[in-house]
């Protein structure tokens, strides 16, 4: 990777799954030897974001808490401490100006970012950059999700991002992530095959009509998306919209979070080190406020 | 202007004084038949942002209150009705996809996105793109801003964006743009030529005073720039807050409004058409909520 | 008009239509010969309000933007501007003690206020008046609106006067303003003029669902009325909901904002001279907070 | 008391001090019958307000609680409960279409506007009308009080009124109701007398003060009087703020609580049905929201 | 009564109704001769709270209004009133360390909380003490009430605790408590009956239906009790809620109260001497805050 | 431990370091073959708590960032997850009804939450506790704390407690928690081994004289404690208070979240199975809002 490069970045994913493992999904757990472009999920998307970038696609920290996606607070606990020595070790290289987290829920955010403004590098989460984008875009954003706990996960996620007064709603699209016990709930998974198959996914019409739902009846004015498994999505999302007359931005996490970081590099900013100081050395406020 | 370019961008000032006024300075009122680059205020600083864009500088609509800078809510008024019928124009001739105003102000910018997204054309200004940035990178921000009256107006402005929770304090330099009426007060003109003589500068001096005293005592995490009168003043605060031990992202609103503008499009996305809708084709949602 | 009569006003319409206009509606673009009582709209609603009042009707500033009422907000930027200059002019003549700003969106309120408060004149508007005593009625208010675009419209002037918090919600009563493009929807014009015959109208019907609808799910207590296309409807209003059983305020624009000009000069108040303060003479807080 | 008057005003104080109390003072305790215009508190600020209403002046209900001014939530629930019935008597003579409570803390308001409004009577109070006032005239407002306990109590009230984030402070002024235990401190009643005399007052210079310290450190940008104990003094808050070149409204109790209800008079509104229900005749909402 | 008790509390109802009212209930009216496990409401699901306490039950004193129980502001306010001087009564003895003031609407908290911290005797009221639980629990909570004007009450309850923003709703069962001229509405008593005589009620199932309705729509997480004539249906809901799969906590006024009480008496703690002070011997800050 | 205990505590440490780190402290690091009442910090202060409880002391999870106390994001993230794999075996042991998170800054309290409500056992922690309990008992807390990063950290917490709004300010005591680099700081061991040597310290001056400008400065009515470090300082603070004329409650962690387990067991309550649900057996909201 050449020092010249104005943007440098390193995506890295939330977890990695054993590719045995049976709740293995297109969203990880695919062999880490494919070239980057395969292994990036919802590629065809996604590269447009990377062409004037020089990247790497970091194969996850595998999962330790099981072998299914993170989806409980305790989940996403043990995959934020697992991804958090990766960005220590990707800063330390000095080949990065970026890191990309990528993953809905963006475990590790405020860690990251933390550690990366220590070595200059720019962090963005999927959640961060897609909410501040919706803020600058219309009132309320809608957050469409998987069905299940994840949608509380995220509710802590905004709340953290200081973002509650500007949600509308979190809606799911009645589909799960896979995971040990519910097996027998309708699964994400199937739905993206199909898509894959270009056939039509009940998936993407629910995604309509949920966010049609929150545009007429929730005071929504913007989409954005909640857990990565349903990023691929966004396309369907756009199209059924207008088709019901509605036109509003549908925002998606890896986009959003690749193009925040340019702008981040373009301006030479970064996290404030008051808000992000991980030592000492700097100056204090006479006393922090909220 | 061919039209492959990625980005594509008219950049239009909140006004333009008569080259003989005498309160006249290098913010406006430079002869409109020099090359853009030289009628760029602040050129060295923000060229470089636009160094992959199309662009051009529109020479701003004459000044019909009066011939010194906007800083009443009345003068306000007045320049943003006369700029929009130039941005609908540029939205019409289908040139540019961006639409930057120039101005800390921005005077029209709400009615200038309303007719932007009717054409397609991302628009974006100065508060906006600065306070928004703002609320990634920290907890609070304090605008630093010229003296006076301009400090009550420029806080309509970040209650209109909703965002005054997140607004530490609006301070001011101590220095007045010129106005019938307080040529005895400290004027900022004199500063700026000081500064361009490569002289010290008290208005500098007293910037990072006052963003220091904002971080230090009113709860700041970033320092934002107000009137684009200080936008000059960028590179003195980051160099002087470094010295005093702060490192805090100072933003500075053309480099924030351009580099929005390129994210915008670079996502392919523009404000919601429920949001700023301009007619009644589109849905309605059942009711308007807050 | 004599120096000694305790109220002495200006009403000024929001623009005026050509009398020729396809577009014209008994709201404005009534011949500006007529006597004001015959030219001010809802006179029979309006006029109890005037009766100790010595005043003159603007005939309103001729719209620029086209032959129909403001409703986007490039129109209300267009009718701010085009009216500050009469309220300027009024204030100069030193003949009123107070303008009331006709027109449900108050195009330039803010700014007349600003230029008031330098001329010792109290400044009143349509939405500021009936939001505020809204909030001194009940714990919530819905605003009813003509359809469509307008609704956004009104939500920023919420907004700006800071009373968000307090709106339950904006609904529409199924008509339209008339305007190039939707003649084929339902007008509010044709409403208008059944109801002068003494007819049954059909808005009026709607006026009163929505706002049961309001009272019933929306917490609203109160009511008010966004566009003053509306206004006529008060009393409709009124007596369908004590009929449906509900005994709540009704507010109206003009007959508030003639009101509160009245409280204003009865207490010798007017807008506090920091917050709209229009030159350098004054003190200055040590910062600006929001 | 003729029924042909618009306005038919019962004044209530908030109780009323045997006249041998040795903390009596000119607030309270007067001779009862003395002419109202002699028992009316600060009479020649407050008459000009009363001139086209017909008014009577009640004597207030003698304090249960001792022999002292109110100040402790206890003393006001007392004073509350006490007035109540003087409400319900006056409500239903049929004489009066309003009631102003005098007293700066209003004690029994609330109680006070549901009793009135089921008998058609309109019912304003002093902190009500300061508050809303003057929420109206600048962005916040500082509360000048009496010295002590009365502060936090009143900031109880103006959580009540909802109105908290548009106050800017509450500062007091020195000096202390009369009560048992602090004859030692600063006496209010010794300012007053001076004032009566002729003679400056240090009360009045520490008002000035502590306005001016709350325009520049505080954000006010208006000013309200807090216990009625120090409504005399706002000529000399006025005066002094504008030899200080401060231009602000300084608002007063009674004269505002005389205007708001004549201006709902005049609009023919009162509090609403909803919130100030008081049985079970008319609609319910679904749900009570906030 | 032991001084060596940890807990030494007194209960004390809001109000008592004579004996023979034919608006009497179970809540209150109950012979004053009978012992205290007899007369407290609800005592099978509140004696085991008591367990470790040495407590008395106050008679409660005489509504003075009338003979049915509280519901407007009118009738709380005279009920606080009667309460208080049994409070001061109760603190002198010096026998207790808790008094727990029954009844859902908690007439005279705030007061009595003054007069308690003078005394160093904790008081806790009901809505007080389930409402700041309720937060603890999860993210809103939705206030299961009797029908009618008691929810409006109620909210200025919760606004006057600052816990708004927390309140998903207040919804109603359906019935009334008794009072002149409702007789022919639903009443709760009858529903109460039936309990007590083991049958089915329509009132549980409602309040089922709307703890249901509030947890699928409102956003509720939490369920707390408003009046305390609902506070008998606490087991009924929770049973309710959970065959219909939620798990949620279901809280009831008595029962937390005192458990709050107890708390505070462990950790030493009491009200914040600022927050309710009573007299002017110790500290006030420069100036009060919201 | 005897099933039959009214109260089965689990006190889990945030972390425990290596016996030879030259940065241990009496907070964490003591040999775990001692007696449970010999290893808890600030014993004779808890002890008291802990009386009717049957409890262990986990040794705590030794820290796998380095051989300091905890203060970065970073370092409480790997705290966190270290700590939760012990809070789940706890809960699976069957033994206990109630875990203690020990540690200010709580590392790991929502998803400890979320794993102990799958097992019905309750969980608290020193922050939650702390600041829920400060809001019962006056309007706004200061939280003191430790100097440097910790402050921004704890910043974060409150924020995802949603209890920004009352508090007043984070203010340190000048002392830093050992850690490489900051050596040659003033370091918070030193002071409480001349606490423990019954020395006065400056520590607690200094603790003094801030929570005094908090309570004089800021709007604080209420004291709460924010890192353990600064645990032992409570009664000195007290103390301090109460010889500057201030009556304030001043909260610590340990003996907060103690009793509030207790509260919770009381009531037989814990977090919502809505709010914390951790898998999708239960019912779903329709959507779910902020």
């Amino acid at each position: 990777m050449t020092e010249q490069a104005k943007y440098r970045f390193l995506l890295i994913p939330p977890f990695r799954l054993p590719e045995a493992s049976r709740f293995n999904v297109s969203i990880t757990g695919v062999p880490i030897d494919l070239p980057k472009e395969e292994r990036l999920m919802n590629a065809s998307l996604i590269l447009p974001h990377l062409e004037n970038v020089e990247w790497e696609l970091h194969p996850g920290e595998l999962a330790t808490y099981g072998d299914w996606p993170v989806e409980t607070r305790e989940e996403f606990a043990y995959a934020a401490s697992a991804r958090l020595p990766n960005v220590k070790k990707a800063c330390e290289t000095g080949k990065y100006n970026g890191i990309v987290l990528l993953g809905g829920g963006e475990p590790g955010f405020a860690e990251a970012r933390e550690i990366g403004l220590q070595h200059g590098v720019v962090v963005t989460g999927n959640a961060f950059s897609q909410l501040h984008l919706a803020t600058m875009l219309g009132n309320k954003f809608t957050v469409l999700d998987v069905m299940g706990v994840h949608n509380f996960y995220y509710r802590d996620v905004i709340i953290t991002h200081q973002l509650a007064h500007r949600c509308a709603s979190i809606r799911h699209i009645g589909y799960h992530l896979p995971r040990p016990g519910n097996e027998d709930h309708p699964q994400l998974n199937d739905e993206r095959e199909k898509m894959r198959r270009g056939e039509a996914t009940r998936a993407a019409e629910i995604a309509v009509e949920q966010a049609h739902a929150a545009l007429l009846e929730d005071g929504a004015e913007v989409i954005t998306l909640g857990c990565s498994g349903v990023f691929w999505l966004q396309p369907f999302i756009k199209k059924g919209l207008k088709e019901r007359g509605w036109d509003v931005p549908v925002l998606e996490g890896y986009s959003a979070s690749i193009a925040l970081a340019k702008l981040m590099i373009d301006l030479d900013i970064n996290a404030s080190g008051v808000t992000y100081m991980s030592d000492s050395t700097g100056q204090l406020p006479i006393k922090v406020v909220m």
